[in-house]
Formats: structure tokens, C-alpha cells, sequence
């Protein structure tokens, strides 16, 4: 068997043996006159249903970058449903959050406002396009669902009660995460990161008693939230594969 | 007793019962035109060795602050001994790492250069100041010792066997850094974090050789090398915390 292609991209379309796909203009743009590859050259293809394929790549027009389906390289992979639901922060540490959790096997991103969150809008076309980014460089073969922002009340007003939402919470008597999901394997989890300035005692006393919120402390020190997010979907993602033995 | 001072400075100066700090000319700065304060505000000092104090500030002088130790706030805890050795990255990952390991916990950070480092220096300046400033802002009362940029056979050479060092391996069949932990309690331990292009074989066999490595994963996903620093010492120090009954 040949070496995998170096470059990963992942596209929309379907993917299957013998599917030709078009690139988008961007991607052509990358493969054609950043990358320079050409007639012949191959690159490795995803779209987070399909699987991984190694694909055959043609010109048919100034512009135009197509890929021809070849070989299966890796077929799509079932991974554990992983939420993470957080509290909107500025510019680049959002693009940080997307890109991590991407990284870190999140599953889905869900933006909630809170009453100190002091951003009241997110960028899920940028954060979609870092978590394509982040899947393309990391090997994973997924890139998480965006939801829109809304308020935590919703969010938590529709939540599955069957999905344990564990809530990151600064009080300090709350077991550490790595204990309380011990037990998770790959049933489907979430995980809930506050703004900085904290949650209201008001959203706090609502949230403890929800059947589904379990708090948990990510450790004694004050984290920034875009590291209690990275920090808190390692120790998950960790707490899910450790064998407790 | 009266509210903890918003404010957080590290400083060099001995701190002590009626110790008089002389700010140095940034933070004076920062103290008297960013945050405008004055005679008689207070702010909280910390230099890594005793404890945390409040601060009656004084002007004496246009452009001089000072400020006078007047309540222990909190005694200099006892830190265990974490320690990252990192291959070194380019500018604002490097600034990222420093952060995030202080946030995280980390004693002391050694730039160790591999055979595929494409850095061959590190701004120990600039990382000591973002060391400090997330020190200042989340509460912790040290800041990680730095070490120079050497290389990783010297760092290697000359390592304390008492100390296990948790060797991230891409090679996928260590066990996993929260499992291999899990006995470490407040033992000094380490944790060394390859560059993004991963350890040439050569290192990866001589490091396997050395009695102190313990070869662990981080997960199956390939990490960039600041989000396995992240992980890495949220997982030590998690590993650190739980009690594993």
C-alpha cells in the first residue's frame, strides 16, 4: 500500500468509490497555487460521514481542482457523542475553543449566554472554519455540529435529560471531573464552561438543581475559559478511555 | 476582615510584616494610569516565597508607587514539582504554553530542542512575563521556574532518575498519562512534549532506554504541541487530585 497523502481536506460532498468532487474555489486556490499540486498528485478526503479516501487529483480548468475518489483509507469512525455548551468570549479565544475542542473530540459546540457573559454574538462561520482547519491538521475524521448561540436558559430548558451535563463549577466542594465521569465510557456526555466572570448564584442554585447537571471542579486554580475547556475536554476525553481496573 | 484586593502584582521584593515594596516603573505605570489608583488603595502582593499580602499604595513621587505590606492574606503554599520539558515552537504558542502551564500548575519550564526543531530559540523574557501576568490573574502564588533552551540529550544527560518523566509518545502503545499518573500523588513528576513534527526514531529508542522515561498517550487524535502541553498538565494534575479509591 502507498503512503497516506500528506494533505487532508474536508469537503461536503459524498464521498464513495468512483465520486468525483468538485473543489470549492478556496480549496483549489490551496491545492493549486499554495500546495502546487497538480494532475496526478493525491490528497486524502473527508466529510465527517464517509470515511478518509485517497483521492486522484485533476485540472480541467484554469481554476478548477477536481478529486477522484480512489481508495478507502479509513472508514468513518463512531465516536462518542461529546458536548461542549460555553459561555461566548472575544475573537481569538472563541477561534482557540473551536480549534481545541476539535482536537479533543468534541462532538458538538453549543454557545450559551449567560448573565455575565459580556459577548452577546458569536462567529460560527469562523469557528467552523477553524474547527475544519483543526480536523484537517489532527487526522479526525469529524469536525463538530455548530448550534447558534442562545441563552443558557434555553439550552438548558431543552437539554436530554439523558445526557449528564457535568458543570464546571468554581464553588470548590464539587467532586474533580475525572472522578465523576469515571464510569461514562462512550455513552453520550457534556460538558459546561462559564464565562469568566463566573455564574450568578441565581444561575448556580438554578443549575444544581436540574436533574441532569452534575458540578465538578477542574482543580483549586481561578483557569481562563478557554483553558477549563481545553482542560476539561482532556480529563473527558481521558475518563473515557482510562481502563479503572 | 475586609475584601481580597481585586488586584494581584508579582514582585521581586521581600515581603514581610511593614515591608515597603517600591513598584518597578511598569507597574507603577500600570498601577497609578491603568487602573488609576492611588494613596490608600490597596492591591495584593506576591513574589513565589511569602505568601500572599495586602498593600496600602503610596505615591511619594510623580511617577513612583509604593506599597506597604500591611496583612498576611494567604501563607506560601507547598507546590509539587511539576515540571515540563517542551520542544520550543514559534512566538505566540510559546507565549500560549507559558500561560496555560502556569495556570496549570507547572513549576518549571525547560525548552529542550529536538532533532526536529524548527526553533532553535526561545524568548525566556517574554515567556516569563506571560508567566507572570497569568499568575497575577489566576491566583496562583508562584510562577514557574525557566530554564534555558538546551538541548534535549543535555536536558536528558543530566536529569534527577528520582523524577519520572511522562514521555508523550505518538507511538500509540503507552498507556494513557492519567492511568500512568494515577500513583504520583505530590511526587515531583515531569511530562516532555515533542515539536509538532514528533521525535525522530533515534530519540524515540534512546529515550525508551533511559530508566526515568515512562512512555505515556495523550489519546488517539494527533495533537498540536501547545494542546499537549494543555492536556498534558491537566491530567497530571488531575492524576494528582483524585483520590483513586
Amino acid at each position: 500500500m502507498k503512503d497516506r497523502p500528506r494533505h487532508r481536506l474536508f469537503v461536503d460532498a459524498d464521498l464513495g468509490p468512483g465520486a468525483t468532487v468538485a473543489l470549492a474555489e478556496g480549496q483549489a486556490h490551496y491545492v493549486g497555487n499554495v500546495l502546487r499540486l497538480g494532475d496526478g498528485d493525491q490528497i486524502a478526503l473527508f466529510n465527517g460521514r464517509d470515511g478518509e479516501w485517497r483521492a486522484g487529483l485533476a485540472r480541467p480548468g484554469k481554476k478548477a481542482v477536481t478529486a477522484l475518489c480512489e481508495e478507502l483509507l479509513a472508514p468513518q469512525p463512531v465516536e462518542a457523542e461529546t458536548i461542549l455548551v460555553f459561555a461566548p468570549i472575544r475573537g481569538a479565544k472563541v477561534e482557540l475553543i473551536a480549534e481545541k475542542a476539535t482536537e479533543l473530540g468534541a462532538s458538538r459546540l453549543i454557545p450559551a449566554q449567560t448573565r455575565r457573559s459580556v459577548v452577546d454574538k458569536v462567529n460560527i462561520a469562523r469557528m467552523r472554519a477553524n474547527a475544519i482547519e483543526a480536523a484537517e491538521q489532527c487526522g479526525r475524521l469529524g469536525v463538530p455540529a455548530m448550534a447558534e448561540l442562545r441563552r443558557l436558559e434555553q439550552v438548558l430548558g431543552d437539554w436530554d435529560k439523558a445526557i449528564p451535563l457535568f458543570f464546571c463549577d468554581e464553588a470548590g466542594d464539587a467532586p474533580p471531573l475525572i472522578e465523576a465521569a469515571r464510569a461514562i465510557g462512550d455513552a453520550p456526555a457534556a460538558l459546561l464552561i462559564g464565562p469568566e466572570g463566573g455564574f450568578e448564584p441565581a444561575e448556580r442554585s438554578l443549575m444544581r438543581r436540574l436533574p441532569f447537571i452534575r458540578p465538578v471542579s477542574l482543580g483549586p486554580r481561578i483557569l481562563r475559559a478557554e483553558t477549563a475547556v481545553i482542560a476539561g475536554l482532556a480529563l473527558l476525553d481521558a475518563a473515557r478511555r482510562a481502563s479503572w481496573a
